[in-house]
C-alpha cells in the first residue's frame, strides 16, 4: 500500500518560486496578508490532514464502499469522522465569503488541500468538492434570501451541495434534459424527473443536501435555452434555518462502478419535490458556465493527485524491488540483484510519472492563481481578462491533466509488475479510481470541442494569440542562460510556431467543412497540452539554472532534479506534441468516409 | 452488456484472402487437407461456443470470482459446465499429437478459436490456455513414460495444467528461484518451495492438475543455468494411469485482483511434494524457452480478443446512444439528437479499436502460420528459419498488441462516457480483464529488452534485415496499383528505413554505453510494433484494392471498409512510429542521470 507523503516541498517550489504566491496575494484586491509563512502553515496542516486523516480510510473505503438502505446512503467507515476533523478545521469554507461564515481568503490558497486530499483520498474529497460547486451557483446567482438560507450551513459544512444535471438519456447533451419545473402560488416550484449520475447525491455525512437542478419550466423553449436552475434541498428549510421536513427526493439507486467507491454515485427521483428558481428562468445553463472554468481546475486536479500518489508507490516499490543486474555492471553486488530502480525503462516511467505531477502540479496553480482574479479581481476588466485566460487553459488542463493522470497510473501498475495487479498493492485502486477523471465533469472529447470550436474558432484566436505571446516572449528572455535554455527553447518555440499556424490553417478549412473541427479536436488538445506542459517545465528548468548558480542555494539537490526532470520532459515526452499535431492536422475523410454500417461485418 | 458475435468475416478474409491458410496447409508435411470449407467449420463451431457458451458467462464470472475453502478452489458458476462442452467437442486436443489422442492438427487452425473464447471470456480460456504450456513442454522434453502418463488426460482434458515460475521475491528475473528439488532413491524429487501468481494453480474443473515447476537441484550452479524443470502432479499417478493420493502441494491463498477474477491466481506452497524431473538438470529454462515464442503469440492474442470486445460494446453504443447534432447538420432530424457516431471523435475512438482489432488480428494469425513451420516443418532449416523469424517478431506481437488492447479498452469506456465507467454495461470489465496482459509471460520492458538486446543486437540484425527486406519488396511491388498504393508505402518504406538505420546507430552506441539498450527498448518496441502493423495494413490495402476493381466481387462494403480503415490507420496511428522512434533515440542519461535518491522530495 503507498504511504502518502504531501509533496510540500515540490508546492513551495511551485507557490512561492515559480508563481510568486505571496506577490500575487500583495496584488489581489482586500488585504489579506498571506505570506509564504502562512502559506507554509496551510499546507502543514492540510497534509497532516491529508497523510494521517484521509490516506488511511483510501483502501478500506475503495474495498466497503457506500450503501443504500431504504433511501439512506451509508459511507464508508471512517468517512464521516475524516469529514467532522474537516469541518472543525475550517476547511470547508477558506475560500468562502465571510459575511456567510467564510474565511473569505483567495480560492488558491486551498489548492495544496485540494491536491493532497485527492492523492490521499479521491473518493472522500469529491464530497467537499461537490459542496464547492453548490456553493459557487448560490454565490453567484442566489437571492439574498437563499444566500442567508443556504450558505452558511454550506460553508460551514454542516450541509453539503450537489449539481443534478445527467439524467438517463442525456450527459453531455444537456438539450435533452426533461426534468420539469411547475410554479406554485407560493413562488416555490415542483419539480419532477428522475437524474442520473450524481456524485454524493445521497448520504449520511451532513445534515442536509442542498440539490442544484436543471429542470424545464413549463413554458421554456426546447433545447438548451430553456434550462432553469432550482435549488431542491433534501429537507426543506424553515424560517429559522433549521432543517423541517423530509423533500420528495429520493435515492432509487447507487451505481456499482469500477471505482471511487467511496463516493455515492446517485439515481434521484424527484417526484414533485418542491424547488426555488436560482437565477433567470431560462438562463440555467448559463449561470451555470459562470464558475464552470474553476470547477474543471478542481477536476485537472484529479490528473496531478493521481500521478503524484502513483509516483510515491512506484518510487517506492521501485528503491525496494529487486530483479536482475543493471546492464552497466552491479549497482548492488552484496544483493542477489539489483532494486529495478537502476534499469533505464523503470526510471522512464517513473520520471512520466514525475514530469506529470509536477508539470501538472505547475500548471493548476498557475491556474488558480488566475482564477483568483475572476473571482475578485479589482476591476470589470481584471476579471474579464482573466475568464478569458481561464476559459482558454481550463479544457486544456482538464482534457489533458486528467488523460495524463490515467497514464501515470497505469505506470504505477507497470512498475510493480505482477504485484500491481493485486488489490492490496493498493496501485490498481489508483488505476481505477481516475479513469472516472476524463469522463466525468465533460469527457476529453467535450473539452476538445470547447478548445477549438468555442475557446479558440469563435474567439478568431485572440486570446490564444496572447497566451502564444506571452511564451513567444518567455523564450526569447533569460540573458546569460540563453545557451542553457535552447534545449527547452528551441523545441518549444518550434511547437508555438506550429500551434499558431496550424491553428489560423485549422480555421480555413473549418470555413469549408465544419467536421474539420471534430476531426481534429482530440489531438489538437493533447498537442497543447504537451506544448504547454513544455512551456511550465521550461520556466522551471530557467528558475532552477538561476538557482543552481546561486551559492548561497542550499537545496541543489531539489533543483538539479527538476533541471533533470524537464530535460527528460523535452527528451521523451514532449515529442508527443508534434505527433498529436500531425494526427489534428490529418484527413477529415479519414474518420468521416465510412459508413455507418461498415464498421464491422 | 456487449453482445458477442464472432467476427467471421474478417477471420475468413485473413485467413483464406491474406495469409492464404488453405495453401499453407498444403505445403505443411503432413496430409491435412485442410481447405476453406473445413476452415469455415471449425471457425463455424468455434464461435457457436464462444457465443452461446462462454460469453454468457463472463460477467457473472467476474461478479462472483472464484472461492478458496480448505485449499480447494471453486470456479464460478457455470465455467465448469462450459469446460466440459469444450472437452467433448474436442478443442483441448486440436492441436496435440494423435498419438495421445490429439487431432494432430497444425495450431494455426485453433487460432479463431483462441481469440473467440478470448474476447467472449478471457478468464475462462485461461484455464485450456495453461494446459497447452504444460502440454508443449511434455510433448517437447518429457521421457516416453512421462508422455505415456501424461499427455493423454492432458490432451483430452481431462487433467489441466499450469507453469509454475513466480516465487513471492522474483517474477522476470528467474535467476534468483529459490524453490529446491531433493532427489530420491526411486529417481524422484521432493520439491519444497512457495509459488505465486500461479494461474489456474488450483481448481475444481478437471480431474488432476500437472503443475511444471522450476525448481533448484542441491548441487545447481547459482542463478539462471542452475534451474531445473518438474513435473508435480497434484495427485500422484498410479501405473494404470488413474489418479492416486494427493501430492504435497497445496493453495494456501487466491489472489485478489483488478480483473480476471474468473481466472484463479494461485499461492501454491510445495512442502516435500513429489515431482519428476523433465528434460536435462539444469536445463530448465532452456527447456521452457522452446515454446516461448508460440506462448507469446497466445498471449498477443488477448489484444486482438480485447479490441474486438471492445469495439463491438461501443459501436453498438455509439450507434444507439444520442447526444447532440452531427457539426455538418443533423443526420437524424426526426429524433432529438444524432446517434453518437456521427460525431469525428466518436469515429475515431472506434476505428481505432477497429485498426487495432484487424490489424493485430492478421499479425497474430501470420504468426500462427509460421510457428506452424517451426513445430511440423519438413526440415530442420525450415524449422530454424521459422524460430527465427518467430523470435524476432513474437516480442513485438505480445508486448505492442497488448498495450494496444489496453488501449482499446480504454476507447470502449470513453466511448460510453459515463456509463462506460459502471459496472453492468461490461465496458469496465473488459478494461479491467485486459490489464494484465502488459504484465504476465513477461511485461512489456521484458519484450522490448528481448526484442532490441537478445533478437536483434545479439542477432547483428541478421533475421532484422531479412524481414525488412520482404516488407522493401512488398513495397516495390502492386503493377498497376502502385499509385494509389502510394498513400501506405510512402510512409510505410521511410518508415522501414528508419527502422534499419536506427538499429544500426543504437548497436553502435550501445558498445559504448549498455544502458543505450534499456534506454531505448521500449520506445523501440512501440516503433517496431506501428510499423509492423502498418506492414500488415498496407497488405490488406492491396489485396482490397484488387477485390474492388474485380467486377465479380460481390462483397465491396467490405474491402472498401477495409481500405478505409487502412487509410485511417496510415493517417491516424501510424505517425507515432516516428514518435517513439525519435524517443527511442533520445538521450539515455534523460534517463540514468538522476540519483536514486533526487526522485522526490
Amino acid at each position: 500500500m503507498p504511504q502518502y507523503k504531501a509533496p510540500i516541498r515540490d508546492m513551495q517550489f511551485v507557490m512561492k518560486e515559480l508563481l510568486d504566491y505571496p506577490g500575487h496575494y500583495r496584488e489581489l484586491p482586500g488585504d489579506h496578508d498571506i505570506d509564504g509563512d502562512l502559506i507554509d502553515a496551510v499546507m502543514g496542516s492540510a497534509a497532516e490532514f491529508a497523510e494521517e486523516v484521509l490516506a488511511p480510510i483510501n483502501a478500506s473505503g475503495d474495498a466497503e464502499g457506500c450503501k443504500l438502505k431504504g433511501g439512506e446512503v451509508m459511507v464508508p467507515e471512517g468517512f464521516k469522522k475524516a469529514y467532522e476533523i474537516y469541518c472543525e478545521g475550517g476547511w470547508a469554507g477558506l475560500a468562502a465569503e465571510e459575511e456567510f461564515g467564510g474565511q473569505g481568503l483567495p480560492a488558491s490558497l486551498s489548492l495544496p488541500h485540494a491536491e493532497m486530499n485527492g492523492s490521499a483520498n479521491w473518493s472522500w474529497s469529491m464530497y467537499p468538492g461537490l459542496t464547492h460547486g453548490a456553493t459557487a451557483t448560490l454565490e453567484a446567482h442566489g437571492t439574498d434570501e437563499q444566500k442567508a438560507a443556504y450558505l452558511p450551513p454550506l460553508v460551514e459544512g454542516r450541509w453539503s451541495g450537489t449539481m443534478c444535471l445527467t439524467e438517463s438519456h442525456c450527459g453531455s447533451d444537456l438539450s435533452q434534459v426533461q426534468a420539469r419545473a411547475v410554479p406554485q402560488d407560493d413562488g416555490s416550484y415542483k419539480i419532477t424527473g428522475s437524474k442520473i449520475f450524481i456524485s454524493c447525491g445521497e448520504h449520511d455525512l451532513t445534515e442536509n443536501i442542498v440539490h442544484i437542478v436543471l429542470a424545464r419550466l413549463p413554458d421554456a423553449p426546447p433545447g438548451t435555452k430553456g434550462i432553469s436552475l432550482f435549488i431542491v434541498p433534501k429537507f426543506l428549510v424553515l424560517d429559522d434555518g433549521s432543517v423541517g421536513e423530509r423533500n420528495q427526493v429520493v435515492c432509487t439507486s447507487i451505481e456499482k462502478k469500477m471505482g471511487i467507491h467511496g463516493s455515492v454515485t446517485a439515481v434521484l427521483a424527484f417526484e414533485e419535490a418542491t424547488g426555488f428558481l436560482v437565477g433567470p428562468p431560462n438562463r440555467g445553463l448559463n449561470c451555470m458556465f459562470t464558475f464552470i472554468n474553476i470547477s474543471r481546475i478542481g477536476n485537472a486536479v484529479q490528473g496531478v493527485s493521481t500521478a503524484e500518489s502513483s509516483l510515491q508507490g512506484a518510487l517506492a516499490y521501485a528503491r525496494e524491488r529487486k530483479a536482475m543486474r543493471s546492464l552497466t555492471g552491479p549497482k548492488n553486488p552484496d544483493d542477489p540483484a539489483d532494486p529495478i530502480i537502476v534499469h533505464p525503462d523503470v526510471r522512464r516511467m517513473l520520471l512520466t510519472q514525475k514530469a506529470i505531477a509536477e508539470g501538472g502540479r505547475a500548471m493548476v496553480f498557475d491556474a488558480a492563481r488566475i482564477a483568483d482574479y475572476y473571482t475578485r479581481g479589482e476591476t470589470e476588466e481584471a476579471r474579464k481578462k482573466a475568464d478569458k485566460r481561464l476559459g482558454l487553459l481550463t479544457p486544456i488542463l482538464k482534457g489533458f491533466l486528467t488523460e495524463m493522470g490515467c497514464e501515470a497510473a497505469d505506470l504505477g501498475i507497470q512498475v510493480f509488475g505482477g504485484h500491481g495487479y493485486i488489490r492490496e498493492m493498493g496501485m490498481e485502486q489508483i488505476y481505477r479510481d481516475v479513469r472516472i477523471s476524463t469522463i466525468y465533469e465533460g469527457t476529453t472529447g467535450i473539452q476538445s470541442l470547447d478548445l477549438l470550436g468555442r475557446k479558440i474558432m469563435l474567439d478568431r484566436a485572440k486570446e490564444l494569440d496572447d497566451f502564444l505571446g506571452e511564451i513567444k516572449t518567455f523564450c526569447n528572455g533569460f540573458g546569460r542562460f540563453r545557451g542553457r535554455m535552447k534545449v527547452f527553447t528551441k523545441p518549444l518555440r518550434k511547437m508555438v510556431r506550429n500551434w499558431d499556424w496550424s491553428t489560423k490553417k485549422l480555421m480555413f478549412r473549418a470555413l469549408k467543412n465544419r467536421d474539420v473541427v471534430g476531426s481534429a479536436a482530440y489531438d489538437y488538445l493533447m498537442f497543447t497540452g504537451f506544448v504547454v506542459m513544455g512551456y511550465y517545465w521550461a520556466r522551471m528548468a530557467a528558475l532552477a539554472l538561476k538557482r543552481l548558480e546561486d551559492e548561497t542555494c542550499e537545496d541543489k539537490a531539489f533543483y538539479k532534479a527538476k533541471l533533470q526532470t524537464a530535460y527528460f520532459y523535452f527528451d521523451r515526452l514532449f515529442p508527443r506534441a508534434r505527433m498529436h499535431l500531425r494526427c489534428a492536422r490529418g484527413d477529415v475523410r479519414s474518420l468521416t468516409a465510412m459508413e455507418e454500417q461498415h464498421f464491422h461485418f
